[in-house]
């Protein structure tokens, strides 16, 4: 079961109301790489999980992206000031001025609903911690782009505390996948012919392409 | 922010493994009157919320509408057993025999992706609350649909106990509608002669048609 | 069967061309509470419904509803006028003016395109009328927000219009339900203890909340 | 405006309940090719169009194609039967017994919801007939499709008559093509060296390849 | 199999960044009527096609238009410059600014995402021609509206090389289409005396209307 | 550019038709970790990268998923039969039936439309490449998947075939993210306080949770 505290995880404020600000970080509420894919992601894979250790981490980490949405979604809030006027975000989504009065919205920057299309579940635990790895490696990503285009210092103080938090679940992540390499998909890994060939369909070709020699092995980190 | 207990909110168990069930009970994780809708809905309603019993009452149930999305989600991956095998299903999704392995997904029962879509906000509180209102009447529906066609004892325990949470949670969104019906949309409501025209455009009609004659208030609750 | 008369149900004009408002009134042609969502809604309920009276309510209404949506379109074809050229909307979608010609298009104000997840279809009259309220209260305060925005008297009146007829709608549909209050998901309405809890899962919150002691009875309009 | 009249435009009947044959033709209520994509397609489109027989062809095909969608949801409202049970469908959507209550609703065969991305609009009466005749042809083959499967003679009637109206809506759009075949779009076609080239991209090919050698010059129908 | 060729179909220039225009042309490489569109729609088509000189056709233009698929890339890689700025685009999609980076996405104009419901396909081959020869116009049309937008001699060299291709498809298609017209759908077309009707719908109508008096035979061009 | 050529990238048969296993298979064309999207991702994230070895990889696999696109369509082609008949699916998606005519369609298992939104693209290359490793570690998922519940050698063989080369192509993928890994979204990875916390939010919790205690580097692979 989950519990709520109204206690947000971090200080949220910001300096002015910004209705453009509040346009863009909608991506990271409700866009392909944002807080509630992480949540859902996480929450989703941790049923089968016979790991203890690990179905633990999943949830911790989970339970703390809820919270990191709803960080966002104060943060937008403040953002978007007291007045619809769809005219004040110069781009991107205008649903949060005709449709949500100024609330929150599960859409993207661009006004794209969030889908469960942005979710990826497997049953296979090395398969999940790779799509983890993955996702929390563009979360980075995007919260890079958001911090140089928004001109806010108390929004990139959040924003900077978010994207250091992706840089932890990553390397947990990382860390649970080294404890189980050598199961699921991971097994038998690379053992036929055809796992060794390099097709050389695009042409012309850089000489001495490096990547047509490799060693197929399973994957794992240092 | 949120904390999560492994105990869920009520006991989950299954008589035995049916996929078939499993297929049909993806309609309330992630289908358009499910748990995940509700929880968000409700998440995403509360931010500019100013009464504070209310938004605490709208936290209260998200946080339990998560929890019920646990409850689903835990007997779905009870019921779909230990192989994959599509067969099983007999109609609806197999994307839990292709894709989840056998993990809950976010697809309702034929397989389609849980969207944004399905959540109503509009930062008018007496247009969320009737949403809400009408969502867990909708959810009490879909109940009612799975218990006729679910034929296991446990099941239909867990399903019980979750159509009468969401009756309850219907009680409560009526009760702070009442609170609150004087505001927002509320006001000024049928105030021009333009709202108490009928237009008949369907013929032939029933004669008396009692509905001809109606008295234009904002809506109240008993 | 449907028939089509050329005249609109109101008039239409606009006091001159603005592509940034027919960008803005694409929410209610195409959007999450659109008229498009209204008029299939309601036909969509109407196949099973037995109350010839009720019946001939929900079919007068989307056949209303079909009238608005043209309502809608010719109002945006007026404000897109007649060169294509996405920098006039200033913000929002700009499909109108690399895709649809400037055209009414079937998206929302954002470029989304509509879909059939906004409709609600129980097959419980209960449950749909409660639906119903709450799109037309939803549908009133998109009105209330494009009115805000939009500066053109004409365009105004035509807003007013279709905003009082949603009023209209919702005091119907609130007759036609206390007429069957007693019926479908009505009936043995919180009924077992578990309908009965209140379950405080946000904390910390206010002292003596109100919502936490409450008669669990099925809804009922005054 | 649209009036309704509740006399259907041909005669519906079923021999037998059959929940399986309501799951096929779903796809031509809520599908790519369906009644409701056929609708608001020309009704979309008719916005723009100045010459006025063009524009009431459209909307008279438009008003029928909506009787058209009444017809198959009556229809699949007497073949969904009596009682939720998904077993019932063999295989395709499960919806209308765990979510619409044996109503139509708004999805294909498989359950996926109707999108306005089926709807093609350009502005362009050139683009917009070509896509209509197209729309038409792809219609009456998916009436062929279900014809071949549903063994119900008072059915097949009804898909005997609907494809035969799409015949008709056909033959009335390629003569409204020929009638404005020198505007828009038609107009200056293939006038530059780059439209007559043929890219031979696909090898080995058959010799003598008749495509390799065309004159480009508007499309025109006989 | 599909090999690849590091050199572009044609020459790719801007004359200058403006992300802007960048967004503008993501709608033919993510749109309804776009590249990715077209030789998707070609190749799923192809597969069950008999005759092996129109087999051979659509491979070619697939092959094709994956070629221009990379061209609009290319140029929208360019247009998009070398900072992440979303206010640099005006209107429309900023996911670019947001989420790729910079790099060509599969969205269109306003952010939405590029879907297969696009895509036509039936297996019956006048239907797929037909449909074919619909989106080679609507394309030609999309790229009119943008040619019209963009301010950019290279850029438009770019967009009138692609405009003529798609009138040389266009073209292929038909002179395919007339080869097989004897077949498929197009056999046993209008036989029926309800394939003759006119329904007069919508009303009231401009006298003498030419479309109420029809032959019914199969499409076939000139 | 793309040349086509019709020879496949490996031998394509099936022992006998089955409609079922042509549906189960579609997971792979139209799904969310199968070859189309496999294709599009690494072509659209080829066109930023400056590293000329890493583009050629890029393009070279890109092409190869087109390859297996086929294959993967053609088997679908093979295993559908010649008739349409949406009960010899079992269960699944239907449309195969009722409106691709028997051609492979870009919808997954259970009718579900393929979508842009399985494609990840950030234009950062450490980030592309951990989603390239992860997508093709998925993909192998879901060919183990089908082929446990498929019973046709030769389709086995396909499967095995296709199998191996995902393999492949991940072992490629993180010679090339080792290449980089000091660049991008890797530098200053892990450098504040808040990058080392870990919050343990889901409770009880197991003894001596490993994860608690972790190094933040940013990610390489051995």
């Amino acid at each position: 079961m989950f519990k709520h505290e109204k206690q947000l995880l971090c200080n949220v404020e910001v300096e002015r109301a910004n209705p453009y600000y509040a346009a863009l970080l909608q991506e990271q509420l409700g866009g392909a790489n944002g807080e509630l894919k992480a949540a859902l992601q996480y929450m989703s894979q941790s049923f089968r999980i016979k790991d203890q250790e690990i179905k633990d981490l999943f949830l911790d980490i989970a339970a703390e992206e809820l919270g990191h949405l709803e960080i966002i979604s104060q943060t937008i809030m403040l953002l978007n000031g007291h007045d619809v006027d769809a005219t004040s975000t110069q781009s991107g989504q205008i649903q949060s001025h005709v449709l949500f009065g100024l609330n929150p919205g599960l859409v993207n920057s661009s006004g794209y609903s969030w889908t469960g299309d942005y979710v990826s579940v497997t049953g296979d635990l090395c398969a999940d911690l790779l799509s983890n790895i993955a996702s929390e490696q563009r979360a980075k990503v995007v919260y890079e782009y958001l911090y140089r285009q928004i001109d806010d210092k108390k929004v990139k103080q959040t924003i900077d505390f978010l994207l250091n938090r992706e840089e932890a679940h990553n390397a947990m992540f990382r860390k649970a996948f080294n404890k189980i390499q050598e199961s699921g998909s991971n097994k038998d890994f690379g053992t036929t012919p055809d796992a060794k060939m390099y097709l050389d369909l695009s042409s012309p070709s850089p000489s001495n392409n490096k990547f047509s020699n490799i060693d197929v092995n399973h994957p794992s980190f240092n």
